[in-house]
């Protein structure tokens, strides 16, 4: 049986994943007086003075809402709230298998991002954080840039959850290769959620530059080309236009098979079979590729291999090198919340990098991650991330 | 210690009453890949062709949402939405123990009726019922009436689990005082969520006759007497007028010591100690008292009892004949959930409430309902809102 057919299977028989208990049995009067009317009065009335105490006297300290409008899951596309339920409870029993985390699904019937922010902004008492999910870019930015004041932090995880993994891969490639970040030349493919996202945090966007190495050598293609401020199909894409400020300083352009050429990296997130090994072939010494498009890569591994690729990672359990933003969201929210964070900075977002980073013992061409089900590497970032 | 301290203690050592838990291990990459990507996937397509199937393959037929803007909490009154989640927890705890329902509390940073009915109706497609929660009067009848067409139940507890344990209640004491329920005088005072909810269920108001026997004689009075048509001070208030318009069909006017004389049945839901000694005398014959105002009833039991009340119930789980909705809400919710019904009819609650009521073995004065702890009430409701 495929994996899709048993999964199917295995869905009908549990009939949902999630199961939402009672930490304490509830067979006497006197266990519901105490949990329930008319002794959670005094609770109530406690966290009524102080708000924050809720943090001591609730779930809250240990609850996020995990929120999709379903519009851009897996790689579906928009399949819409219910279809997108599935994956909302598959991320929720990672965050309570690998931290401990309380998640709830929230599935929006609403694709509208001004609705989407106000319904976030009002369902944030409950919990202690929120993590956005598969949310079609542009308008995953413009919602979470709008709620990173509300006081929790609010993580869009198909974007900074991937940008951290691609780091962390990024950092045991470039010491494998023998190279320093900062001289990379680095070539992005994909310029939706995941590839701005990758971009800001390889550029050190918004933070103090002792805090990480920037790239200085970064070019962006959409499935047009290259991103550059001379394209005027981007006049109207504030977010293609803030890429190619960022990016593309000699306004280069062309299409990927010209930005390739010479790169040390090429890092896709995008959609299947893009590259040729031509172009792996035109990058510079010891290329590293990740070719994270799911579940077809940009370019096949063993045709990677074949065109002379250094290091190869995907986005694919069945091959080495896994880059999966599961390794990176559960420690992250795991850290801010123990914090009490009121956002997730860029800084805490590049100490995740390096503490997954260094989380990998004997490091290879075939190994620039640890295995996700190893899990000490989730300490590590919760460490990093609380500093 | 008294019962609030214990209870302090209490949420302080568990730090939150739910859980929310993965059904099955996660602990190999087969797993992972079973309830995640890439075979989550396949479910995701299913259910993106058919949302039904939704109820078939994911947590959804079995999960509510327990929604509240914390402004009518117990009896704390408008204690906002983080001081509100130790009751939802609460709640949700007997969810799960009574019905083995997932139930997610969702507390709300918005009082405005609009955005709570925007809200419930865009976070709809991952519950399979909505039980609205601690929302204050007239608000709360505005939110559930425009909300009863989204597909799924939805129920506001304070308004229709009150007034369903309330008839059950009623049903036995009439039969135990050897009245027909259609010939009782009744008088209820307190006009807000569940004295409205009580009086429309009472005289059977949108249902077919020949499911319910309504009481005809119905006064109802708020804190300034007796709710007529010729009150002006109600002008503005659409559901006190509706009130007017349902009961009190010869314009009597006065007070609540005006209105009991002669009744039947009083039944309080407003405030402590506002019913005498004399007002009980100057009852009708073998009076029904259901002083339900928490945690001060409207009269003490003891001095209904040595003012000649027949039957006596409260709020309280102190005295017998605790009047408590947390008899109702599970049985009613997992029959809807049962027959997947889109709403929770009147027809259903008058079930609900017969079924609750034959529910009593060894029926007495001093036992007019069951014992909450006892359950088998629960799918006796059950079966009868299914039908």
């Amino acid at each position: 049986m495929d994996i899709y057919k048993e999964s199917v299977k295995y869905h009908q028989k549990l009939g949902g994943k999630l199961s939402i208990n009672s930490k304490v049995p509830l067979k006497t009067m006197k266990e519901l007086s105490l949990v329930y009317t008319p002794g959670v009065a005094e609770v109530c009335r406690i966290i009524h003075k102080d708000p924050a105490r809720a943090y001591e006297l609730t779930m809250k300290k240990d609850t996020i809402a995990i929120v999709t409008d379903g519009s851009a899951v897996l790689g579906l596309g928009n399949i819409g709230p219910e279809a997108a339920l599935p994956v909302m409870e598959g991320k929720a029993m990672i965050f309570k298998e690998f931290a401990g985390i309380n998640a709830v699904p929230i599935c929006l019937n609403t694709q509208n991002a001004f609705e989407i922010i106000n319904i976030v902004k009002n369902i944030a008492p409950g919990f202690a954080g929120i993590n956005l999910e598969d949310i079609a870019a542009p308008r995953c930015f413009e919602i979470e840039g709008s709620l990173q004041d509300i006081g929790i932090p609010v993580f869009h995880d198909d974007q900074h959850g991937t940008a951290i993994v691609l780091l962390a891969a990024l950092i045991n490639a470039a010491k494998l290769a023998g190279k320093e970040l900062g001289e990379l030349k680095v070539v992005i493919n994909g310029a939706g959620a995941a590839g701005t996202a990758i971009a800001e945090l390889l550029l050190c966007v918004g933070q103090e530059k002792d805090v990480c190495q920037p790239v200085k050598q970064l070019l962006v293609c959409d499935s047009k080309g290259i991103i550059s401020h001379s394209r005027k199909d981007i006049a109207t894409d504030f977010s293609k236009k803030k890429l190619a400020r960022l990016t593309n300083r000699k306004n280069v352009k062309g299409l990927l098979s010209d930005a390739i050429k010479e790169a040390d990296v090429f890092i896709g997130v995008s959609v299947g079979n893009v590259v040729t090994q031509e172009m792996i072939k035109s990058m510079g010494e010891k290329p590293i590729v990740f070719a994270m498009a799911n579940p077809t890569p940009e370019i096949d591994p063993k045709d990677a291999e074949k065109a002379g690729a250094f290091i190869i990672g995907t986005g694919r359990s069945d091959y080495p090198n896994q880059v999966n933003n599961a390794l990176v969201f559960p420690g992250v929210f795991k850290g801010a919340l123990g914090a009490k964070a009121p956002q997730i900075t860029r800084e805490m977002k590049v100490a995740a990098a390096y503490a997954l980073a260094q989380s990998v013992d004997k490091l290879s061409r075939d190994k620039v991650l640890p295995n996700i089900l190893d899990k000490n590497y989730v300490e590590n970032i919760v460490s990093a991330v609380k500093k």
